[in-house]
């Protein structure tokens, strides 16, 4: 084997594979890129053996190779030169041999051939949507997904295909996304789960244009240009998130997202360390927050305005999560909809995107008197 | 007590003093600001009771107060709060009371005559030096503190006033950095040595203009505009390092600083976990850099052009030592003066600055074969 590069070229592919490297891993291998070189094209792969990634740039070489590369100290190495064109060679005492113009460092490999993969891929179904909105979709939903390993399906994000729309959820049982593509059809019924840290990921690593979904009942696979991300699915029941969603909740709060969420960066400082209980008092025209530390001797009051249809209520809200939650909402103004203080809440943008719905529903927390 | 504060100019004060106050301390009152009004100045003043540090902003007040006030909740309150004037005042339950146009925050207070204070600073001489000059000496010196208890004068920077220069040496055995200022006279000979972190601390602080520099045999104070910070000296033998400072290195290499830094970011990648032992290998116009890790089959080399006068010569170094002292010359061209394989290894700046003299010494390794 023998190509030439170009330094910058070559890190960013590895910048994009790397993050898939697992940090330790009981199988050394997987600590590895597999390199191979074939129609003049040098693609980089790596797994955990949960997600797989591979990415290419062309080059020129009328051999074949692949060959198993740590993948840590490589990425480090071409990272640290400059922007240059550089050759990459194989030796015969089985190391890689990275040549610069006043430099030369060699690096042990391994045999491809003993290099995991994931099973073969087969889909089943197959749509294209635009970068953006699966960007979207898998940021916000991921905001909700559980880090609590007790229910597995809960720690991923459930992408459900309908007839009439594409909608995607997650849920740690405190509070509940749901966000609905109304334009696009789907030619099959079927639910899907995603697991969190393959949306975190692969959210990172799209840029541009559209972006290519096939699924079969165990994997899921996303490509763009020359990337293509694999993932295992979590192959269990997701929960009927339905039922949870209340429809009678009449009491409309309306207020500024950028001031509320300023006010609650201020007032969490004041909550429980506990309890992170933040206590919202609704009138007609305003909306007072207020918190208590009792262990510190330390509390806060502040006051925003807001347009309130209902019952004057009080309501406590976990501030933690009432903050994370009003971060998905994309409008300048928020709209809570209440039930009453045990109920869950519903939190909506003022106005919907075109072909869009989200909802965000929160639980509420019981009321220190 | 009640005052009017602008948050931005509030916070200004508190960013500085809360760099004080310890991560967590047996005694909980000093993780509080002792926040005191006299003569229209609210000081705020903070120590961990081995440094302290106060400061001032004016403000209106006929009253006299002091309180101690937990140091981050107040700090954070302040931080989340946007430009504006804000009222401050104690309420008679005890508690500190911030009042915005919209909120009101409050924190429990302790009664001011509990804080601790260093003992009373009896000066026994000082001088006034530029910020900037103080700032190199420090920042130069502290490259080069020992991180090791064992010895606990290494622990600190050596501050030493003869009559004609003012001197600061670091080491921890591995290194060492002395750094003259040849145009300062003193009317005394005196050695003190400052702590490691009161150096750290107050290099930070530090802005413009002039500081002047007082101490006695246990303290050293350093005053700027309405900043007064004390240390407590470390009262203990400096070694006698100038009998580590060989004379006749009279192997003499230059070379590039940029280029010989950026060759051992690359090269240290290669160096072996345990020793990060990095070979120079120097002939008259080449200086080859190579390092080998054993275990994982890597190795890497790498060559710059050199002036070198001198015996033909390899020798060792740790790579992370030779990469922080490099730092240290503030010239393009660094001057190495080697005497042999196993003797003290002297740095220099290929031009001294004005009044100035600077030199770095560093121990080499013993050469793997």
């Amino acid at each position: 084997m023998e190509i030439k590069v170009n330094t910058q070229e070559f890190e960013k592919v590895l910048n994009q594979v790397v993050s898939i490297i697992p940090a330790r891993s009981p199988m050394p291998i997987l600590e590895h890129f597999l390199l191979s070189i074939k129609d003049n094209m040098l693609s980089v792969y790596a797994t955990d053996m949960q997600i797989a990634l591979q990415t290419s740039i062309p080059v020129i070489s009328a051999q074949e190779t692949s060959i198993a590369v740590p993948a840590r100290l490589l990425h480090d190495t071409i990272k640290s030169l400059t922007d240059t064109d550089i050759k990459i060679s194989t030796d015969k005492d089985q190391k890689i041999k990275v040549t610069t113009d006043t430099g030369v460092f060699k690096i042990s490999y391994l045999e491809a051939a003993d290099f995991p993969h994931l099973p073969a891929f087969q889909e089943i179904y197959n749509f294209t949507i635009s970068t953006e909105r699966l960007k979207k979709a898998f940021d916000t939903a991921n905001s909700a997904v559980s880090k609590e390993e007790a229910r597995i399906s809960m720690t991923g994000v459930l992408m459900e295909l309908k007839t009439d729309e594409l909608r995607f959820v997650a849920t740690d049982a405190h509070r509940l996304v749901k966000l609905s593509y109304l334009d696009i059809q789907n030619t099959i019924e079927k639910k899907i789960i995603i697991p969190g840290r393959a949306v975190q990921v692969v959210s990172k690593m799209l840029t541009d244009s559209d972006v290519r979904v096939s699924f079969n009942d165990s994997q899921i696979r996303l490509e763009q240009g020359s990337i293509v991300f694999v993932s295992r699915l979590i192959e269990d029941q997701y929960p009927n998130y339905e039922s949870v969603i209340p429809l009678e909740n009449d009491n409309i709060l309306e207020t500024s997202k950028e001031e509320l969420s300023s006010v609650l960066k201020r007032i969490s400082l004041f909550t429980s360390t506990q309890t992170k209980q933040v206590k919202f008092s609704i009138t007609k025209d305003i909306l007072s927050l207020s918190a208590e530390n009792i262990d510190l001797g330390s509390e806060a009051n502040e006051k925003i305005l807001c347009d309130y249809q209902g019952t004057p209520m009080d309501i406590a809200f976990n501030s933690t999560y009432v903050s994370e939650v009003i971060r998905i909402i994309g409008t300048d103004r928020v709209i809570f909809k209440l039930n009453n203080p045990t109920r869950a809440c519903l939190l909506e943008p003022n106005i919907q995107e075109e072909n869009e719905n989200l909802l965000v529903l929160i639980m509420p927390m019981r009321l220190n008197t």
